[in-house]
This record gives structure tokens, sequence and C-alpha cells, in this order.
């Protein structure tokens, strides 16, 4: 089968001819490629970023957004069978640590990572776990929904978790409304009954999130405009950038009893803890969602409540998507479509 | 009556002779007081460090921690009556702004703080109102539980707010077993069933932990041995002291997953974001706790889970206690008795 | 002044010239009736079915659902002034006790409830207190929103307390689709993402109900139909008639550990403690909300999430409005409206 | 091996020979009965009560309360390994179901259920799977704990499910001080600092009870007697007998926004939604807890909160064991103790 495939660090993948994975465990599920979410994460891993953290073993297949249709599984599975629609968590988990216990998958203490340090989607097949797989309304295309198994993932669980603080009459501010911003602002109105705030510098990103809902944007940061708009200050920002200043503009938009959810990296937070203190404020830190997360977000697709923005490339094109993202001229999430991967279902 | 008043920053406060308060609005109660506990506050105030955050108009009254009886009361209030034993929030609160309304009232927007900006209880008689006083059982004395009224209560609504994540099996580490952790732990020990570890400097401050209940007891900040006495990292930090590094170290005493309460202040807190996002750790201030937050210490107290350790001195020798304090002679909470303070009940 | 009295049970209450109320406390509120909601409970009165538990002295001025704006405040009232518009929570409530300083008003150990124990709003003034009145947006309109202070505000209050419970994915059932029902479905839009199921045997009640944005409407409490229509169950049944056999169809409707909110009374809820812990199914109880859950209530409404339907009445027509609400004509809520309720504000 | 097997309804289960169980599925693990615990329940099976809710096989082996030491595991297993010491949570768990996911197992659609409808632990060997062993410390000896893995886990999911509406100054009654009460109780020491009130008609419940904790033991269901000692009624009541009148009893000794928690079963709950609604009260059912209940509910074990009261038997004797629990000859729970259960570890 086909695959994109990290030679070396620091030069262009592979689009490789590989043998396609087979069951060898009694939960092993394999699936049909349908599309392949294309994230910055990715360019950052052929920098070679992510070495140090996931050392996979050169040369592996790329991308961790995957969905599309199941071809096998393994003697133990009960969830899923062949030609279902599927899309993966990231994590391919373990079911027995206390973190999988508690319904807390994302911090799996046994979890492997396709497409970081094992071979990932961005191919004909993937081969992941019974575990993994969320079944989807035979309705839902993988091509428009594959980057939400990650970017909107991660989104959907900082806003799930600051739900219960955003009652009607609060006010909620999300700083950067890109990839992950789109759909936290969606996640934000099909959850809670908040006020938006959205600050972005693109005026696109900005059109973007008034349609989507937002009730007002801001072009820059500038926090005593935000302080004014927010009647007093927020009580939750969500920070999708989260860095180049970021970090200390969020701390600022805050009202008392405030929250900042930290999502974008890159930066630092500094707070002195005599404000911590006496403002009574916190600071929130947010990994990608958990399974349970991912089946919401679904059905939060399904009935039509949360939509991604994308751009299709076929999965031949790989690298030039990879050239777009990195010159800005991608618009929207980019997805890799395999040669099979339009199949009508 | 007499009291001590700060008459010029950054000279010894006078015990002066002054009128008595006299009842002026509906809710108004004038409380003889028990006695007053001495702060570490006190002398940053006297210092002038306050000044520009409450500047209040000088000579005022010290005084944040306090308790007696009460003497009169305002028109319309029916909560208590003169001769009630009670314990004084240290805010005087509204009762009809939001946070008011949602029992946040250590937010009141509208609260004034006897002893920072308006006359406290280092004195005779103190004027509060309706909804700052506890009434106790009889069997309470004042001179033994007024530090509880802000130091306490401090350490309480931290504790409180974590005792959801500390479920059995959990850890919980205090940094620091002074005036605030010494209360930490034993508020730990009535609200949870965490396994505790606490770190101080100080081989007193250890003893104490222990005898308070600790599980473990460690002289150094060393995050390694931390980690290895709490089986791989805390789920909840502690940070009573807030300076000198222990920032830092709470953070890296964390489990993935965990949470740093900040407490004691002065330093900084700095956290690079990815390391937020990629542990999924959380960062929360802690302010004084709230009315009935101070209602469930009492009760706590009263129960003989919570003990406060003092030295009292007459309200005379206020001045003395104070330079006690600043050069560390003081063991336990300082406590300030007016003449009529130690009336048998 | 114009008011609506009972002078005696089971007799239509007279339109009677009574003399208007006085400030006599520093918390007293003083209110020109914009509007007074007319619910069944006045009917009730009338009939004496009340007496009993509320005991008031007779005559006395109906109205429990009242807005209007501010015309004189006592002493100590700073959170509204003159001329204010304000809708009246239906307790006045004293802040002192535990409920108050928890948040939970709704349960005020010493509150007054005007229209059933003391003075109501079916007049041209009327006495409340400065903890009851919600300062609203000067663009809402009595007449548009009295109705929400009670009714309006028990359907909220059930449907803000299981919102945790409605996560993306789950199933809502409310039983009857009046004018509590009508609320709560917006409601259940506006705080949740749930899929929601509604039945009443009223035709009009549920297209009402689909064009507030039910996804299924079901004419007959078919527990089988509703099972297949929730995919298995509901996760919580909100059930707004309590009586007449829905307390019985209500649980059957409900998966395993789903919840059964009662709010509509009447009836009684009979099972067997086997299937309460086989099941691990809870059946919770709703009063009105608390006065914070009226200000969201209110900020619903003025974000257009929350609509009322009414037939207004001038009040002195009040005698034939419940007539006709008695006799099954009126539709929607019925309002009364004073002489000069339909200011231009 | 040997094994007690229910043969024919009404009638003695035998002791067999029976063949020992192999290791099919890749999640089986095969243990070393070190205790099984004897339960009412194995009576009502064995009169045929539970025939037609779990229709078993006969013969089959009883008991689903077991603890004892890893023999042998399948392919996939790797949280425990031959030698381990083990307590199994009474449901042989699925992982992938909804229930599974959000850590609420025990609901798994899945679900076996050994001793009730397939082969359980009274014999010299069990089949489970790798989901339901908990890996004790080694410390802990099977004979003490296996009572813990049904009725214990039953008694602590109730109570942790309660702890947050227990924060200090609260009321907690409970109904039944046996086998289900006395835990019930150490529990309610463990994680709250409530005040807790018992109510036996068991003199020895009671003293039992006095010695691990209660504040106050009542002979009689006096609701009068209850509201008094609970200051006007109890904040949670746990109803550990569920029949003869304690539904009832319970719901009265509630205070208004009370919880009335379900555990024991056998009779009905009645009350008008009048009651429900204006004293805005809960009625809330138990089942067993978790897996991650039963692993707190050992870390109490271990930490020496918890202790079971017993009465051993060897696993020949179970017939014997069975007639003296039928004839109330037995105190404390009976445990059942197979040739090579009480080696030394």
């Amino acid at each position: 089968m086909k695959a994109v495939r990290v030679h070396r660090y620091g030069e262009d993948p592979h689009i490789d001819e590989v043998p396609e994975p087979k069951i060898t465990g009694p939960w092993d599920v394999i699936v049909d490629v349908g599309a392949a979410g294309l994230c910055r994460t990715d360019l950052h891993v052929i920098e070679g970023q992510w070495d140090a953290i996931q050392h996979p073993q050169l040369p592996y297949i790329l991308g961790h957004e995957n969905a599309g249709w199941v071809r096998e599984v393994g003697s133990a599975v009960s969830n899923v069978a062949p030609g279902d629609t599927v899309i993966m968590h990231p994590l391919v988990t373990c079911g027995l640590c206390s973190a999988c216990r508690e319904g807390q998958d994302s911090h799996c203490e046994n979890a492997l990572f396709p497409g970081l340090n094992t071979d990932g989607g961005m191919a004909e097949q993937l081969k992941t776990n019974a575990r993994a797989v969320v079944k989807l309304d035979p309705s839902l295309r993988p091509a428009d929904i594959a980057a939400l198994a990650d970017a909107g993932l991660t989104a959907y669980n900082a806003v799930r978790k600051a739900a219960p603080l955003l009652y009607p009459g609060t006010q909620a501010v999300a700083i950067g409304a890109g990839g992950l911003g789109h759909i936290g602002v969606q996640s934000l109105k099909a959850l809670t009954a908040a006020a938006i705030t959205v600050i972005d510098t693109s005026e696109a990103a900005l059109e973007l999130a008034s349609g989507l809902g937002a009730d007002t944007v801001l072009r820059s940061p500038d926090t005593a405009a935000v302080r004014e708009a927010t009647d007093g200050g927020a009580h939750v920002v969500f920070d999708f950038v989260g860095e180049h200043g970021t970090e200390a503009q969020g701390l600022e938009m805050l009202r008392n009893r405030g929250s900042y959810y930290s999502i974008g990296y890159g930066g630092e937070v500094r707070i002195p803890t005599i404000e911590l203190i006496s403002r009574e404020i916190s600071v929130v830190g947010n990994l990608v969602g958990t399974y349970q997360d991912l089946v919401e977000l679904m059905t939060l697709t399904a009935q039509g409540d949360i939509t991604l923005h994308t751009t299709a490339y076929d999965l031949d094109d790989a690298v030039q998507a990879m050239h777009d993202l990195d010159a800005g001229k991608l618009t929207g999430r980019g997805i890799l479509i395999p040669p099979a991967g339009g199949r009508s279902t």
C-alpha cells in the first residue's frame, strides 16, 4: 500500500510502497483510511522536534488524525465490524491502568500514539485497536471529520472541562480562531449560553468566528478593550495560541475567580503568587480529550453543531500539502485522501 | 477603650485610649473583643506595604483575626444577640452583589476589611456587621480560636476546594507546616483519606505535622524524594510558602493531571505552556474562605478536629508581641487579649 | 391604589381601593407593578387550598409573579434605584440563614412569600425587599417577563440542576409542554446539547415544542415508544405534570443510571427499592430556583433564548382572566396589567 | 478441585469434585481462591429467587465475594502476574461499552457475574478476567477482605456518591448497622466529617457502630427522635435495610434539600410529588461500586480505616455455614476458606 513516511529528519517525507498491516493481537483493528488530517505537529515531527519525546524508529508513517472504514478485526473485538465507518482516537490505550479505568484514557500509562511513535494514518491502511475506534453514523464522511480526531478533540476537551463555569451571563474569551479556535467557538455555542468574545489578528478568522456565533470579535489583544467588552473581565479565557505574549494577556483579561485555559503552546505562563491568590484565579492545562469526548464531539458533528473547514489533497500530494501549510497557503485544515478514500459508502 | 493604632508607617503602633464604637446602621454589631490574632500581615501593614492597596486613614486600629462576645446589635440584626460568643469573618460584606448571592462572599464587591482598611479588633471593642459574625458554642474560648478567622480560614479554603480531588489512594503534599500549614494538615485529615506528605525546613514543624497525622515528613524540598514518597508524584500540592523556589518545586512534585494549590505568596509561578498542556496540570490560587467555610471550620474545631497552637499576650503588650514575631521568638500564633478578654463565659 | 384581594375562600376576589404600601425597614423596596402573572396556584388560593400551609390574614392581595419599576427604596438599599426596571424573585429572603449564605435562598428559613402569605403584586404597587429585586435591562418589558418569576424559574431550576447530566449524546424527555414545559424546552436548548423528546396530549402544545427545538414529539406517554425514540431510555425525564400516572410512566422511561426530575405535582411516586437499586436511578424534587437562577433566566431572556407566550388583561379584568383560566379559554400565561403598567420606559 | 454447587433450587448445595478452570481467552485470569464471602444473596439463589433474572445453567458454583492469589493469566494480561494477592470485583466487564469507557463499569452492558450467572468462587479456583482483579498489598489476607468485594463495595459506593453533600456540620443517618451498615459507618468516618447517627434494633449492632465512631445511636426508628438528634433532620439518610417501613421512615428523617440513599431492598418507596417538590428532596438508588471504588476501598482497608467483622468456615463446611446464616447464628460475615486458602503469603 501507499504510505507517507519520514526517513530522515529535516527532509521531506517519501510516498512509499509498504506492506499492509496484519492483525496480530486479539484487540487489533485494521482500517481502510478514508482521510488523514495534516497538522502543524507533522511539520514539527519532520523537523525532528518530537524525536526526543516519542523516539519512533525511522522510517515510519505519519498521520495522527484519522478516519475511515473498518477492514478487519481481531478475535476479541466486539464493538466494530468490517465496513463500519470509524474515526480513531489518537491514542491506542490499554483499558487496565488507573487512568483508563477512570475514563481518563487520554492519560493511559501504556498508550501507543500512531503517527508520533508508531505507524500512523497517512496511508491506505492503519492498524489500531478496539479501544481507539468510534463507530460513526454512515452518513458522516471521513474527509469531513478526520481532523476532529486530534485538533478538534483538543479544543472540545478544554471547552467541555470549562462548561460548568460558563452559566448564562458569564463571559468566555477565545484567543485565536484558527484550526482549534473555530472548533472551540462552536463547542462553546453547543455546550454553554455564555457570551463569546474572540480575538485574532486575522480578519478572515474573525469573520469566520462571527459567522459561527461569536458575540464580539476583536482584532487586537488589547486587554482594556477585552475587559470592557466582557463587562469587567472574562470568567474563562481559552488561549488557543499560548505564545508570543498571549499567556500574559490572557491572564490580564480575567476577572476575579476567573480561569485561564491553556491549549496552544510554545510560550510560558508567568504570574506572581500574590496575584494568583488575591484574585483567586486558576491556570488550567488541557491535553487532547478522552475517547468519550470524541464520541460526544461526533454526536455534535452528526447533529450539525460542529463543522470543520478543510482543503483536501490526494495522499500522493502530501508533500505539496505540507509545503502549502508551511508557507501559509493552506486555508482551513489540510486533509489527505488515499486512492480509495473517496469511496461512496 | 484601649486600642492598638498605627499612626505613621515605619513606626511601632501606639496603645491609645479611643472612643467606643457606636451602632449607626441597622445591621451593625459591636463585639467585646475576646482575642485578636497577630499575623505577619500586621507587620507588613506597619511597614506601609498595604497602604497602596487598602489606603486606610491614619491613625487606625489593627487586627483582622477577631473573636469575642456580642455587646450590642443594630435594629435589623436577628442572627446574634448580646452575650453570644462569636468569631468574625475578616470581611464585612453586603449580601447584595453577585458574589454574595452565590455564597462566594469572600469576593464581595463592597466589602470592608477591619484591620486593613478600617478599624480592626486589637482593641476592647470592634464594630462589624451581622453578616460577619459566626455564633459559636459558648464552650469555645476566643483566645483559642481567634487566629482561625483569617490564617486558619485561608488554609481551610484551599483544602476544602481540593477535597474532591483527594479520594482514597491519592497523594497530598503540603509545603510548609507553620501557621497556615498545620491547619492545612488537620483539615486534610478531617476532610479526606489522602496520604499526606509534609515538607518543612524546621524540625519542630515536622514533628508537629507528624503528631497531627502526616504520613511522611521531609526536611528538604527534594522533588525526587517527594516523587518517590508519593509513588510517582502528588495529586495535589498545597504551597503554604509560595516563595524562595517552592513555586517551581511544587510544580515538579505533581504527577500528570495534578494540581498546584497556591496559598503562600511572595514569589512567582513560571511554567512553559507545553508543560501545562502535556501534563494537563492546573495551578489554583486560593484566598481566604467564605462565611460558610468559617462556619464549617468552627464545627471542626468544636468537634476537636482542629487545634491551633498559640502564645497569648495582654493587649497592652502588643508591641512586644510584634517585636517577638519579627524576631522569630514567637512560637505558634500570637494572640492579644484585651483586659476583659479572659472573662469566664 | 387598586388591588385584587381575596376576602373569603370560595368567592371571586374583589378589585379594591387600598392604601399604598410604605417603606418601614432599611431594605424595603416599593415597586410600581408593570405586570403580574396569573397562575393556577391563584385559583387554588381562592379555593382555600393554601390556607393551611401559608395561613395569610384575609383580605390580602394576590400575585406572586411580578415585574415593574422601582418607586422608592429603604435607607440601606444600594442595588436598585427609583426608575429601574425589575423582576421580583417570589421570596423575600433574609440573607442571614444558612440557606441564604450558601446561595440557596429559595430555602430561606425566614422568607415571606408575597401573594401567598402576604400582599402580592396584583395591584398598582408592591412592597418587597432589596434581596428580591433583579435589575433588568430597560429594554425588557414587565408584561413580557413577569410570569418567568415563578413558573419560568421553576422550570429553569430543574433544567439547570440536571444540565451536568445532559452532555452531547444524552436523551432528555419532557412530560408536558404547557406553561412550565415550554420554558423547560427552551432552557434545555440554551444549556445543553441533549436530544429532546416532548410528550403532551395537546397537539398545539406539541407544535409549540417542535417550534422551540424539540427533536421528537409524542402525543401519548407510551413508554415503549419513548424508549425507542430515546435509543434505550432517557438519561433525564422532566415531569412537568406529576399526576395522573405520569409519575410511573416517567420512571419507566429512564435508562439505567437515569434521573426522574419531579416538577409538576398532585400525584405520588411509587417505586420498589429493588428497582431503585438494580437500575441505580434517582428521583429528584425541584422547587422554584434561587435569586441567581432568576438572574440567569433574565440573561437568557434578554439574549432571546427564552420567550414566554402570554395573553394580557387589564388589572380591572382580573376576575374575568381567572374565569378564563379556569375554563381553559386562556392560551399562554395570563398577565394582568395595572393602569400605568404599560408606560413606556 | 472442590466446589460448592447448586444442583437444584430448594435443596442444599453439594460439595463436588469438579475440573479446574482453563485459560481460553487472552484476558482470562485464574485465581487460587483464598476466601469466599457468604451472603444472604446466596440463600436467595438457593431458593431460586435469582433464576428468572440471572438464569444460570445448573449445576454451577456459588460465590460472588472472592479474594485469593493469581494462578495463571491469559496472553494479553499485563496488570497481574501469578502469585499476586488479588480481590475480585464482582463483575467481569468488557472495557468497550459506554459505561466501561466512562469508568462506570458496574453498569457494563456485557458483564458476567460469577456466582450469580456463571461459576463463582466457593471453590479452590475461580476464572475471572484482567479487568476484575485488583492487585493488593501482599500483607492483606484474603480471609479478612473477601466480603468487601460485594457487600462492602455496595456500602462504600453509596457513601462515596454522597460524600460531597456531607461537609462539616452536616448530619448523616444510617439505618441498619449490619453487614453493609458497619462498612458504611467506617466509610463515612474515612471520607467525611459529618455527624453520624445510627439506628438499629440490635443492641450489639449499635455497640459495634459506637465503637466504629457513630456519634449517636438509637434503638428505634422514631423519626421525631432522629430529627432532634440531627438538629432538624438529616442531610443524607443511608437506608441499608430498605424494607419493613424504613423507606417511609427514612424519608421523614430528612431535612429540606436532603437525600435518601437507598441501598437495602425488599420494600417500596412511596412519596407524594408535592412533598418531593416542596421539600426539594432526592431519592437515590445505589448498586455495587465500580472497579475504582474497589481499589479505593482496598486502600482504606490497607490503611486500617475499614475492618470487616467475620466468622471463618472451611469450604467443606459451606452448608453448615449457610444453615447458621439462615438461623441467625452467624455473627459478622461468614467466610469460606478452601483447603489451601490459609496459606502463608
